[in-house]
């Protein structure tokens, strides 16, 4: 299904690199776009569309289905692309990010300063071309009036909430608090929702799904998408780059207010704290002081405590597709989706 | 009708407030996005929505309607956001810009470098909203099934053909040069179509209008929108900042590659060449430099050239309705506001 999603988008962007030639525009951008989604990605939020189609009893997967679900992932690359660029990270995927990309083939006679601000501008072009391509592929997907009005609301109430929740984490980096649920507000705004939440009841819309199977899809999916991010914050700090395919030390730097750091300021002593304080957040952090960090992550049990809690959250997904409202082969797919969402690596 | 917009606007703004309000959201990139919006703007995009509905037939305005010329105008913001966190632009419509805004706000205990690059983040998301709520405005706007069906791909390739026009122009600034059909081809996808032809075709294909009417908005449409931005880019080097709202050096120091820059180029003589070549697109270009821009921009007759360029537009978009399909009263509005848009000093 990975497969049918991916020829989906090729088929649109190829789409568009043609009527850009035709137009004499120039098509790198498309290629940056292209790139920037071959390079990686789980095609989570697309899987996860298409199993709620599956869950609210639909089944053979029309094309429409699919490209409603592509559209998902171009809404994915653009967030990843400006969340880059506001975050300033150089790799994602294992590859440079879009604006460093865009900064070296730009680079030509510039200054690294000109380049570096035109290979901002470019990635912010980029990331807006995605975000108006996840629309054009949900309108031009081929649903008829009643699933279009079914599944418009739905993603523009997505667009908005994960907006917020960027909003939420830019302001709040470089200046971490003991708020745990703050922190775990961020998550869910930022990146549970719409990783889990949004897709399934998008899939499950698509196939007319009743109201029962709608919240057994929430009831599955609020838990789910939170362990997700306590996930993506410990492999953040302890993940290995190689397989994350993003350095270990972004998150650190950036000083983010992850419910890990939460939860280490509540259990710190005094000096485990002012250390986390003078560290976190700090532009120029080396391997030395994120190693610092690491120790304190750990000693302060705060490490053990997010695999708790992400155990927790797991557990309560898993309860939630004990006796659902599912053809049972959607059900074995939301299970496995759960561990994998949880105990991965990258 | 400029105000019944503004209501329109008002509105959806307000409902987002409530809704961020309820869900404990803060509320300043609402009202950053507000204060934007109510700072100024001649709803030129949405009024020609409204005249291109009439054009086509349609006579009360329905709520619909209203709506849609909204969300044309909260795109013109996301545009206009979006752009000036590319040029880094100080300020737009008389005040800060929003990164500018932004940056200020958030100052407290950051260092200068640090509060502007959280400006540039937050403008970037506000920008990103002001996207997605154009689009929300569109879906929510109340269409019927075989309106939405019109306009969908209407907005959708408006959106794609603005992106490219930014991206010529962010790649082309600072090395101007002295091809005039590119310039204009810039000027025609960044402004011209989004600004006069998309409107009056999305507020035609409401009503429903037939094929000649769509031919005769577009013939009007074309050179006005040419006409526009030409008047623009003599604005930006010899207007009024008291009336323009905006620097009369962003322009200059960015180095764009406008049609009256193109012009200049190819009419100067060596030594006026090496002269624009050397203080256009310098960053710091001071009152003296841009004094010596100025002098060679009217010595070559580039300023007087563009000036005739805007006159044969404006005569070819009223020869396009001297014979229309339009009722009497749309073809009044389409006289008016050609001369309004090409002969004005903001």
């Amino acid at each position: 299904m990975r497969c049918a999603i991916d020829v989906a988008l090729v088929d649109f962007s190829m789409a568009r690199s043609r009527s850009a030639a035709e137009q004499d525009l120039p098509v790198e951008v498309i290629e940056t776009l292209r790139g920037f989604l071959e390079a990686g990605g789980k095609r989570l939020r697309p899987v996860l569309c298409v199993v709620g189609w599956h869950a609210a009893g639909g089944e053979e997967i029309p094309a429409a289905v699919l490209r409603v679900a592509a559209s998902l992932e171009m809404f994915h690359a653009f967030a990843l692309i400006h969340d880059d660029v506001m975050d300033g990270s150089d790799t994602r995927r294992g590859r440079l990010t879009v604006h460093r990309t865009a900064a070296t083939l730009h680079r030509d006679g510039r200054s690294h300063a000109a380049a570096d601000r035109l290979g901002a501008a470019i990635a912010v072009l980029v990331g807006d071309l995605a975000l108006a391509w996840s629309v054009e592929l949900l309108h031009s997907a081929g649903l008829d009036p009643a699933q279009l009005a079914r599944v418009l609301p739905l993603t523009d109430a997505m667009r908005t909430e994960t907006m917020w929740g960027q909003y939420l984490d830019v302001t709040m980096a470089g200046r971490p608090t003991a708020d745990f649920d703050q922190a775990l507000r961020i998550a869910r705004y930022k990146t549970a929702r719409y990783t889990f939440e949004w897709p399934l009841r998008i899939g499950a819309a698509l196939a007319g799904a009743e109201a029962r199977v709608c919240d057994a899809l929430s009831a599955y999916a609020r838990p789910l998408g939170e362990a997700f991010q306590l996930r993506d914050d410990l492999l953040g700090v302890f993940g290995s780059p190689a397989l994350t395919g993003k350095p270990d030390l972004d998150d650190l730097r950036d000083g983010k207010h992850t419910a890990l750091v939460a939860v280490a300021l509540q259990r710190a002593d005094p000096v485990q704290r002012r250390l986390l304080r003078s560290l976190l957040g700090k532009a120029d952090l080396d391997e030395h002081g994120a190693a610092q960090i690491r120790d304190v992550l750990v000693a302060t049990g705060a490490r053990d405590a997010v695999e708790q809690l992400i155990t927790a959250r797991l557990d309560r997904a898993l309860r939630a597709v004990d006796q659902p409202p599912f053809p049972i082969a959607a059900t074995a797919a939301l299970r496995q989706l759960a561990n994998a969402a949880t105990v991965r690596t990258a």
